[in-house]
């Protein structure tokens, strides 16, 4: 039944983009917003927005765009995010605590319920509320909590021991903040973010600034 | 003279992916990769690997691929990641401390300078060797330092403010980790990290998995 159509890489990353926009107009007390509004705040082509707001199945009126309510309903439904799903978090860090306390994650149905260290200093200890355990106690925790999201931030040397480790108690999808590719079987779910390819992009982007500003 | 072909966004944020693998490659005593090895490991099509490195204009040998070393240096060229960028980092929390501790940054030519807050009890401390100085004295700090990019790491109602007057004391680039769509000057350079870009694609794969795990 219910089968979603399967967007592109790049647009899929975009709704959260679309979502974050369409929600601030809704608290500015609009009703409708126009997928030419979009397109200009968020500098996508015109036709690329529609595309990309397609897959959410609702249609826009003509001179008034999309009514805001059923496509924030439709973006959170697409992406499942209108379902909570528990989280726990590995290494817990600087990164960890950052994300842990990143606004939005909990509003989009990321629950974190536990985050796992080695360090004994830590151990016992909470983030944001979020309770610290000793990587010992991984296995019963991931039975005991219902988790099948573990976010790594470990130091990138122990990303693959620390996956494996995550797997065999049980976790299915696997969100990856070090910089090691990892060897996963294949019925496991895997993202990994690479925070130097933002600065990629904004490297290139200084770069194409110096010899030609004008953009005609 | 050394004018740069520009690729599209999703090919230059590939570029540290291959970067990272071509690296690792050559750890393990590689001189050369084939574009066939990066797609399999990467997950690419194999075309869009030779697309996105024939930018770097590095010929790969029939049967040996590319030559890596000079393939390394092609892309941190393209990248600009083998000129030293000064940075500071706005709002002196765990995501700064993070990032400021993330290792390969430093390797792409990013140079943390100075770390801001408002925080009192933060100015004066170090993170990471980094000092953290008041918000008052940015003005001056971004003058004598030679900086050019900022990173925000504000809570996202400070974004646009703290943009505002990161652009007055005369940085041109800015590294946004906030929530909030910045208005910038067009002059400015801007990029713009969501986090919850990559946990939107985990969840339409955790999705995708349930109905049909078989790719065929």
């Amino acid at each position: 039944m219910d089968k979603k159509k399967i967007l592109g890489i790049p647009s899929i990353k975009r709704l959260p983009t679309y979502l974050n926009l369409i929600r601030q107009a809704q608290e500015e007390g609009y009703e409708f917003i126009s997928g030419t509004v979009i397109a200009q705040e968020l500098q996508v082509e015109p036709i690329q927005v529609r595309k990309d707001l397609a897959i959410t199945g609702i249609i826009g009126k003509p001179k008034k765009g999309y009514p805001i309510v059923p496509l924030i309903a439709a973006i959170e439904h697409y992406l499942s995010w209108d379902n909570t799903k528990n989280a726990i978090i590995v290494g817990a860090g600087n990164l960890a605590t950052a994300l842990i306390g990143y606004p939005g994650f909990q509003s989009h149905g990321l629950n974190f319920v536990a985050a796992f260290d080695n360090d004994e200093s830590k151990i016992g200890t909470y983030i944001h509320g979020v309770p610290v355990f000793s990587m010992n106690t991984l296995n019963e925790q991931v039975k005991n909590l219902d988790v099948t999201i573990a976010v790594l931030t470990v130091p990138s040397q122990y990303a693959q021991v620390t996956a494996n480790r995550v797997i065999r108690a049980g976790i299915k999808a696997i969100w990856n903040f070090t910089n090691e590719k990892l060897n996963l079987p294949q019925e496991i779910v895997s993202q990994q973010e690479d925070l130097t390819s933002g600065y990629a992009l904004l490297c290139v982007k200084m770069d194409a600034q110096k010899p030609k500003l004008v953009k005609e």
